[in-house]
């Protein structure tokens, strides 16, 4: 088959790569769309430890099965594989599975990627595409997932309802317009500041929302004036932001992992009784939910979605390293 | 009257200090035990901002009514002082009331504290003290509150219950000891491990606990193997074991601040999805339930106090400063 493999530090080629061998248990899918990530551009950077070159990235997948017990039909990949036993598994928490592992990554298993023309995934994490969801959208469900399990979190750790909550989400990528989207058509949330340093950015999330969309040194947004604050950015100045924000009692939901570690006030964390919560992928149930609000066009028409070749996959992610390309998302077609 | 006045860093000087002057909605007690906080030593050492000398330290406080419209009662007081008008104190969490103030601090509002023969405070805060508490015992209610707040808050975040789950208790003073006190006989945990450096707190932790008490480099003491960690410390070196030891989807609960910022691993807090909580305090309600157990001898015969005239009190303090007293709370009788 023909794959985008990342050879190195920030080099992507279109080659022939080994096809996937079926094996029990698992299918071969066909890709039909397959999104770039931010951690596939954090990998692609060099500076993934779970992703070490050769290896082909991708995660989020559509598709058809080509070869498995359920070939013909159009699925989208849940790509983070866990063993299915362990008491988080069996506990409806199996993104936190000790052996979970991600399609697209090769440390400590490997597990080859979706920009491929095929993708080996095991049965159990292949669901079945909704009717009325466009087969190129569809790779959407993952970041998706990722943000409904933020909110989720989010949700819970509050103490006061979600809808009644002045929300702030920091940084306007994919992840963060999918979680104004979902506080926004699905948990009713009327106050949301979204801030982002870029200016495209702002203007493209503002296109979808009604949300504010506000560079983040806007005098409008206070000190200690929000319940809960969505960092999908994850540096050591978002972070140091989020604490500042947040209102006394709120809590601040841990997306992004940019810089993984760093300095953070304790002191307002523990005086205003701040709850700093990290949220790492999504639950089966998580995924299961995003396709629902995806058949149903919660989130709208998805318009803001830019599509690629695959084989020219190496400038989709050289023009976001660039920035010159301000799209919350990129999938590319085989 | 006599007080013990802080007076600058490292200084406490036995005097003679003006008499509370009696206000509307308020009430003279007159001091039967006060006991010595972690806080108090903070002050002390010149590193609070909100503790400015010359003050009158101490808000752990029972008494008599000397003044007031309770005359003559035995009371116990609870030395948070709240507005009762925001939307923190009619939700329940008077605690994070934008306006509190603690007996014993002087900014941003001037309360004297209760290393005194009398101490002013408002009448809502005065609690009855129960038949069956020892008055001297009784300022122990305050640091209990702290810790059955703590352990609520603990409670509260974890996704699994408090008696199933392993905790880790790190530092051994009265927060540490009454956290392990309140898991054991009231929530009913099984599993629990308290950590000191200093050996003469853990035999004096040892003497009251079924938990084990242990040096924090015991091999015992596995990484990513509590569900729950109470850090009663706050040091960067003690966050930073706290999220060491904490298991996937597991929870800190974070109390101390000796430290108010420092380095943290948040690759860790995401990628393991951990809960970090800080807390203050206590609410009202956590008030009332403190003394409820400890009427009900809950936390045991409390015999590990130790009492000091309150005229000594610049020893006391001088001995917890050299590290001569282990005990885990000293209170002073004037």
């Amino acid at each position: 088959m023909q794959a985008l493999v990342y050879t190195g530090t920030e080099k992507l080629e279109y080659k022939k790569f080994k096809d996937p061998l079926l094996v029990d248990g698992e299918s071969i899918v066909r890709v039909s769309a397959s999104g770039i990530c931010g951690s596939d551009m954090h990998a692609y950077h060099g500076k993934d430890e779970r992703r070490v070159p050769p290896l082909i990235l991708g995660h989020e997948v559509s598709g058809v099965i080509e070869e498995g017990s359920k070939k013909g039909k159009k699925v989208v990949l849940n790509p983070l594989i866990t063993c299915g036993k362990c008491n988080y598994c069996i506990n409806e928490r199996e993104h936190l599975c000790e052996k979970r592992v991600l399609l697209g990554m090769n440390r400590p298993i490997e597990r080859q990627g979706a920009f491929a023309e095929l993708v080996i995934a095991p049965d159990q994490n292949i669901y079945e595409l909704p009717a009325t969801l466009d087969i190129k959208k569809a790779p959407i469900a993952e970041p998706t997932a990722v943000a409904l399990h933020a909110v989720e979190l989010g949700k819970d750790v509050l103490k006061k309802s979600l809808n009644q909550s002045r929300v702030l989400i920091i940084g306007g990528g994919a992840i963060g317009l999918l979680c104004a989207l979902l506080l926004e058509n699905y948990k009713k949330c009327k106050e949301i500041i979204l801030v982002d340093l870029n200016e495209k950015r702002l203007a493209s999330c503002k296109k979808e929302l009604n949300s504010e969309t506000l560079k983040p040194d806007n005098e409008i947004i206070k000190e200690n004036s929000f319940d809960l604050v969505f960092d999908t950015v994850g540096l050591e100045i978002t972070r140091q932001n989020a604490i500042k924000f947040v209102n006394s009692g709120g809590a601040i939901v841990h997306i992004g992992l940019t810089q993984p570690s760093g300095t953070f006030n304790f002191r307002k964390a523990t005086l205003q009784e701040i709850t700093f919560v990290g949220t790492y992928c999504y639950t089966n149930k998580d995924f299961q939910n995003t396709l629902n609000l995806l058949s149903k066009d919660v989130l709208g028409k998805l318009n803001w979605i830019e599509y690629r070749d695959l084989s020219k996959g190496f400038n989709a992610f050289k023009q976001i390293h660039d920035g010159t390309c301000s799209s919350p998302k990129i999938i590319l077609i085989p």
